[in-house]
């Protein structure tokens, strides 16, 4: 019986993980939920699942949902409520599902706590990859990708020595506006941004994957998950999003992972690595498909892809300058406070400010973040 | 130093074979060369590489090409000749690049000797798959595909449990004739039929890719290669062959393994496996490609292909028919004795007429050959 606690179970990769839990009883058991203001949800999946302890927002949140909980689940809330579900129980893995920079504490808690990590949470490692590789390397803890392009790219490497890699590609399906010109991006409203060719998620996450930062992140995730140069990591336009991701070894031998778009996979993968079991997502029939398109990544018609290697190759707090800063844009972006092209050059403008350190500490790190916001909240004012 | 003997040495995969291995001296060394009838290209290999033996056809050529021999190498002829190659001197890695059944006794004797096989007469295990199979368990003895087909399979499974596996996919050109019906095969010549759409390839293979017979052979190479019922084994129609075959998971997660098509790239992870190392081969940029394609198979369009999922259900002697009135059917077509279409007729009949024997013994399947090969012989007649 595997113990498993969930931050951020109530949204898209947290409800996807209890779907996939819920389906083997017998092998796994949920220990935490952690989420953030949906206090509905979060009540529902603490009666089903009967956790030992869930986490909500806020001390109000917590005290307006405690007498709706199953007898013996414990109440907690706030930044140490998180902290506490990754870390203060007897999970065996910590699903770290929560969008956001709010998610490197926790996760660094657990890997202290030495239980395995399904990484969803891509910001932990763009924020702080050095200090959250270092410490999994110290406990011996594992970080299974949970994202599906880094899933993909471990899938693909499995049982393969690192000395044999020539390149990680991922592959981006471009976005919701993958055929749309820079000049066609003046004034797109939050609705058009919001809607996916290919499946539906988040919200900040969709608008990442418009503006290529959702990439750009992914690229500095899979250099810190496996090790790898940025250098040898490439993006590859891949509209379909049927192929995840693919490498390349020394011997021009490329595998490639695919499947239908369905996140339960590496989730699920994440969850039983090194077993593979029946997953409820649907066969993929590439004869019914007919054809898989490939086209060149673009790096001037997404500069915020550039950023990221830019960002990623000087290292220390330059990524999480990107990551921070995007973070505020994308939320003025909502607000409408800015416009979608203003996202980019918000990065750009944040950036060319920082003064980078190459090898932050945990308090550092705190400091640049909170910088980075002030400074992406000030653009333009 | 890893010792190799080629069976097959001045054919397709045996020129290649030598290529890979003269690009890594410091890891390879020659042990034994087998030929047919290529005496010239023979002699010129064996002064490159000195080996120890040689091998050709008849006593008459063994003769010939002796005076034209390094000092130190012994020259063999016939049957026998071959079955020396195979299994009498240190080879540690016997590639098996001989076509057809001949190539049957040398990987048997090969195997009895614990000789790792890089395996590329796919004839073997099509004739004696149960034989084969149990002689490299019971050795311990690894066979490791050389076909670009299985090799990509192999390396899709790597480190995988079999009881993950839902489904082998390998994927078929199509051959030189993929784009007409059967109407239009009526007449065609045998100029026509070797000109294969992605390859060069030996005239025999490049038949058995337009009737489908190969990729029939390659089914039940599968099967036995990979443990796996035929019922779990599909062919896709891929016509640009960049992805070389794939696998899916139970969990509906597949493993594709692509690259250019290049032989020297799995018949180089059969020599350096588990090493991958710098090939000669290009990198696949799949954006320059831009898209790729896939059809049904249609086994009413390639009735050979059908028949070989059934004779390999069968099991016993079946296939051994199929495979023996095939390689008569071939050259009868190359003598122009027979049309291009009267290849399956010929399969078909030869089947009809046989009493299928479940589990036989390698004197049963030479006695089974021979009367497929006479019968074969007989159509028309």
């Amino acid at each position: 019986m595997k113990r498993v606690s969930i931050l951020g179970s109530t949204g898209s990769v947290g409800t996807q993980t209890l779907d996939v839990i819920s389906r083997y009883p017998e092998r796994f058991q949920i220990e935490a939920l952690a989420a953030g203001n949906n206090a509905k949800l979060l009540i529902e999946q603490a009666n089903r699942f009967r956790p030992k302890q869930v986490a909500v927002a806020t001390r109000e949140l917590a005290e307006q949902i405690a007498s709706h909980m199953p007898s013996g689940t414990a109440v907690l809330h706030g930044p140490q409520g998180l902290i506490e579900t990754a870390s203060g129980n007897d999970a065996d893995v910590v699903v770290t599902a929560i969008v956001g920079s709010q998610g490197l504490k926790p996760t660094l808690a657990a890997i202290e706590a030495g239980k395995q990590i399904g990484l969803a949470n891509k910001e932990t490692l763009v924020s702080a990859g050095h200090l959250v590789t270092a410490a999994a390397k110290r406990k011996g803890v594992k970080l299974l990708p949970v994202d599906s392009e880094h899933s993909a790219l471990f899938q693909c490497l499995n049982g393969e020595p690192a000395s044999a890699l020539r390149k990680l590609m991922l592959t981006a399906s471009g976005g919701s506006f993958r055929d749309r010109t820079r000049d066609e991006l003046v004034g797109v409203t939050v609705k058009e941004a919001l809607a996916h060719p290919n499946w539906s998620m988040g919200a900040k996450i969709t608008i990442d994957s418009a503006t290529m930062v959702n990439k750009g992140l992914e690229v500095i995730e899979a250099h810190w998950l496996f090790d790898v140069p940025y250098e040898r990591i490439e993006v590859v336009i891949h509209p379909e999003s049927i192929i995840h991701s693919f490498v390349e070894f020394e011997d021009r031998s490329m595998i490639a992972q695919m499947g239908l778009p369905d996140m339960r996979v590496p989730i699920q993968y994440a969850l039983t690595y090194p077993e593979r079991l029946v997953s409820p997502a649907e066969s993929l029939d590439l004869t019914e498909l007919g054809k898989l398109h490939f086209r060149k990544m673009d790096l001037e018609r997404f500069p915020a892809l550039r950023m990221a290697f830019e960002c990623g190759k000087t290292g220390g707090t330059a990524t999480t300058v990107y990551n921070a800063a995007n973070e505020i844009a994308v939320s003025r972006f909502f607000a409408g406070d800015i416009a979608f092209l203003d996202i980019e050059q918000v990065i750009e403008e944040v950036l060319g400010r920082h003064q980078v350190i190459a090898s932050p500490t945990l308090e550092q790190i705190d400091e640049i973040e909170e910088w980075a916001r002030a400074a992406a909240n000030n653009y333009g004012k």
